[in-house]
């Protein structure tokens, strides 16, 4: 099968890409294999990693890249290896490309811990099939392992940040007990806390708080569905007052001047905190021992999602109705999202749009 | 009922009595309770904390103290209120001596964790009956919730050191999954450590992996039972050669400069460390948030452990009959011992015992 399409898409060519010089240009996505299946782009989220990736924040990008892993679109073509896809359907592609297949952790499903992974955004696939090419774009050509079909009666555009932002809080509240009997925190009310207030009140939990540093965001995270809300900056001894209050908390905040310790002190006993968001170079603010050893807590972290998470997740958003806070943008305005995506102006998460 | 016995024992008067300076002495146990027990003491275990304390090191101790909370001794005189021990039981005592009994940890069955907990080695009963008093010493008496049974078959030296040794790592071992199909690793192996061995293989583990600092404890510890040996200070490259391969570590070491990267990179995704041991102030190496993150591993703290996880310990210890390692010494010579533990000389626990 021959393809009548061409991958164009918006390329960074050096770290400054990030601030609005994105290039529209064609690319040459990975050579085709029978496990891979190509994708008309409709929708494409903006993701904090997005802009990590162009500015070369997390390590040297290897330009020109085509950032974005949160697409949603149509299969166009599907390699004769892939079953569970065929064309016509409407898929999505997160943040992972592909993985070894063979380990211990793909084959326990936990594909995302997969020492041998590729991101979907600039990663070599390891097979030599090139390189891997995200969703600011016409076209996307990925593995049909990393494709998953949106059920129906999901929004694409609503469907399209859940594929990476909305796993990575999704994954640690499943992983952790998140439901009913439970209360919940969620850190950082933005684009992957919003998601976890969402998916936290879906799973059952029987309160659900947001915790965020702003008096003034109460109102907006009450309405997102979150039962209460704590002002880290504005509410007075808000550590003590709330102290042993939540079973499980993610956090999606990523300062290495977070208030840890307040956080911490908010766990009853053998409560964990999930952390999800890194801090540049990772640096955590320092953990007590007898903090730790008091309450009998944990502190973890998480990694997006596995293949099967996503799919439990998609069904649960349409199943329960899960409405994120996005906006659509034009495809054509990727550089002044991007800008404005850096600039905190999202509310929650911009959803790149193609024309249909 | 009246009492034809005195209360005498070891008091630390100052924080010098840490060095060989401890007293006998005769001292005023908390006031009778029909819910509490008088032991007569056949014998206590020497712990780290006992040392803690007759020095103040973790806050200004209320002198004169008498420590020692790993008590086991025949009960000679029962609260009417209390159903499960009878005189002439041989009970046992560990380090906590009451809890509040009404707060949601105490309803949960974690009165461990209770916030009005009181310790048995000189803090005062929240009743106002008076001081906890420890078992260097001719008797005890304490509060009956805290009194356990010694099952038959166990001995007596053998089961003073595990009520408050032995469950502050049988109970994160028991809490983690420790069992059939688990991979575990010990870090330090001394006192607490060498129990985590004993109890590890006892509950199932698959492989039990001691981690200690030198290579010239290997032959000791593998003729504990464990089934490999990891010396982070002689194994060339050990965190990278034995990496992801431990479901579990209970970490006993409580110096803040071990090598917590190293011991993390042993985990295998989703794979959790305990820590139990707590450095002078608490402080712990930095944790990078990419660690928790790449491998979804948590890091956590255990405190002693709950009532029926004594229990619970106690009875698989007689059930499997485990043997810790240890060094009987006579009550008379608790000085010199506690001397001698100081210096780092237990192999892995000494055990003081007064004159039958």
């Amino acid at each position: 099968m021959s393809t009548d399409y061409k991958f164009e898409g918006w390329l960074g060519h050096d770290s400054k890409s990030v601030e609005g010089n994105m290039k529209w240009g064609e690319f040459e996505p990975k050579k085709w294999s029978e496990n891979d299946v190509d994708i008309k782009v409709s929708h494409c989220g903006v993701c904090g990693s997005d802009l990590h990736t162009l500015k070369s924040g997390w390590g040297e990008t290897p330009y020109p890249c085509c950032v974005g892993h949160e697409i949603v679109g149509k299969a166009v073509k599907v390699g004769s290896n892939i079953k569970h896809v065929k064309v016509g359907d409407r898929v999505g592609v997160g943040a992972q490309s592909d993985s070894c297949g063979e380990c211990i952790d793909c084959k326990n499903g936990d594909q995302n811990h997969c020492s041998k992974t590729t991101n979907t955004y600039g990663d070599k696939y390891k097979d030599g099939s090139g390189k891997s090419y995200g969703g600011y774009a016409t076209y996307a050509r990925h593995p049909g392992a990393f494709v998953f079909q949106i059920p129906e009666g999901l929004d694409s555009a609503e469907a399209a940040p859940m594929l990476c932002g909305g796993v990575t809080v999704y994954s640690p509240l499943k992983n952790n007990g998140c439901g009913p009997g439970k209360k919940v925190g969620i850190v950082g009310v933005g684009g992957l806390g919003h998601f976890g207030v969402l998916f936290a009140k879906a799973l059952g939990a029987d309160e659900v708080v947001g915790i965020s540093r702003k008096a003034t965001k109460k109102d907006e995270v009450l309405k997102l569905g979150a039962d209460r809300y704590i002002a880290t900056d504005d509410d007075k001894d808000w550590s003590k007052t709330n102290a042993r209050s939540l079973d499980l908390i993610v956090s999606t905040v990523s300062s290495g001047k977070m208030p840890l310790d307040g956080y911490l002190a908010l766990l009853k006993v053998k409560g964990t905190l999930i952390q999800v968001g890194a801090p540049d170079g990772g640096e955590l603010p320092n953990i007590n021992a007898f903090t730790l050893i008091g309450g009998g807590i944990k502190v973890g972290g998480s990694a997006i999602g596995s293949p099967a998470e996503i799919n439990e997740m998609l069904k649960l958003a349409a199943d329960k109705k899960i409405h994120p806070w996005i906006q659509k943008r034009p495809m054509k305005d990727a550089n002044a999202t991007v800008v404005d995506m850096e600039a905190g102006k999202a509310r929650y998460r911009y959803v790149l749009c193609n024309d249909e």
